[in-house]
């Protein structure tokens, strides 16, 4: 995901509008995937929030027809409004609205020979304060079991992370228990654990849940030098040194591997995703 | 988001598929919210990222027709696949087929008078280091500047969350780092505070970043109960006093405020991300 979707470039050629009756983030997900299919379209990308009554409808068809005049352009309208109401008054203004969702609930309606219920998102609400508290445990869980800081509830964890220092364990962790409420806590192997040629103890118990990152020792140097310059921790040889024994471990215990060198959170956190989904039998 | 989209529900009418050439994350959040406006419908749901060759689009097909025979029913998949090779081999399977991303394509091609590239969805990879970078530092930084623990980076914060103890501030904070390359800080307002009657003193030069969250005094006292049972500190009386205090606070300072009670994560920040945007006058 762009780092801030809502920047104005210079000269933009476009307003992108993200307009839901929730909170948009299904709308900017499959707009900021589509523009990114046009690689030298300039946007200027606003984000419309909670568009759930027919006064907040007109007023936003007056921002969006605004835009059009400004922008000597028609605005793109990337829509996920579900009551016809409502999205019946977006559509009146000067853009190119696309229905994200509506395209497709027709079809699905056939496929499923039921209606659908054309509610306001529910989506991204809390529909069950149970399942939301899990996440928010998993959270405060994937928290204070950063870095191998605590070791009493590691067997609740759905997976533990392990890599050399700063190789993007703590990210990928908060990242797995944000977005998908998993327990994922993550434990350094430090330089102690390659001359005792095993894995810090309390793991091993724990060797089903392991799943390890590493990175090239190029970058890991660059990431360690900006942390502590000109320090052995990050001397590219020590880097070196550090991955290779790392790798070498993790094949020794056969914990799956993956490099973060070039990849997002999001497609390292799709991975292990897809590993664990894998090891639980869910096909 | 619901804890785990990819939990197989007893007794499910269909399997529905999430299938990408990246990460699937668009193609999941677009499933999601189609899926929530069926309320009864039951699904067995799958994920299936990086299908990003002919051989893997043939395995997936194998996967797909399987569970039509396993399940008695045609499956839903859900796809963002951009190249015609690969989702033209995934469209010969036994399944109602929705194209979330390409029905697009075409209209917006029309609309912007040019061509699409067709590519491999690009959107969670990196594609910008140096704004990769910036969201790392982001999730670092709200990390490192989570509940009061540093000061003297505060004023290169985008946003400094303030309100009582286990209102919602950490997991918004780090919410807003992962998915927005946000630095947001967050800062306690605590007894101390309300009997001088003053915010937290350095605070004050930053008083333009400050966003409140406020929380109902039962959901709090609920909260800390679990946290802490039976103390001072999780009693509902002194909830109520905490909140009412917490609250009158940020009325007198004229700092924005929002309540966390019946809140999802995402809904806050959809919120915050308003008032933001809204203050850089970027619309």
């Amino acid at each position: 995901m762009s780092a801030n979707p809502t920047s104005t470039p210079q000269g933009h050629e476009r307003t992108a509008y993200f307009i839901s009756d929730g909170t948009g983030i299904t709308s900017e997900t499959v707009a900021m995937s589509l523009l990114s299919q046009f690689d030298d379209l300039k946007t200027r990308n606003v984000r419309l929030p909670f568009i759930d009554s027919e006064a907040k409808a007109h007023e936003a068809v007056a921002r969006i027809n605004l835009a059009a005049q400004n922008d000597g352009r028609r605005p793109l309208v990337f829509s996920t409004l579900a009551i016809p109401s409502i999205s019946g008054i977006v559509q009146t203004a000067n853009a190119c609205y696309l229905d994200l969702i509506g395209t497709f609930v027709s079809s699905l309606e056939t496929e499923l020979g039921r209606e659908a219920s054309r509610g306001v998102g529910q989506f991204h609400r809390i529909k069950s304060p149970d399942e939301y508290q899990a996440r928010i445990d998993a959270i405060n869980f994937s928290l204070s079991h950063d870095d191998g800081q605590q070791h009493a509830e590691l067997g609740t964890a759905d997976v533990i992370l392990v890599g050399v220092s700063r190789c993007g364990k703590t990210p990928t962790s908060l990242y797995l228990s944000i977005q998908h409420g998993i327990k994922a806590a993550n434990y350094p192997l430090i330089p102690e654990d390659f001359e005792r040629m095993r894995l810090p103890e309390v793991l091993y118990q724990f060797r089903h849940k392991l799943f390890g990152l590493t990175i090239s020792p190029e970058r890991l140097h660059e990431v360690r030098s900006e942390r502590r310059p000109d320090s052995r921790y990050a001397a590219l040889e020590n880097c070196r040194d550090e991955v290779r024994q790392a790798e070498s471990m993790m094949r020794r215990e056969g914990i799956s591997m993956l490099s973060t060198t070039t990849k997002s959170i999001e497609e390292i956190a799709a991975t292990i995703l897809t590993v664990i989904q894998l090891d639980e039998g869910g096909k």
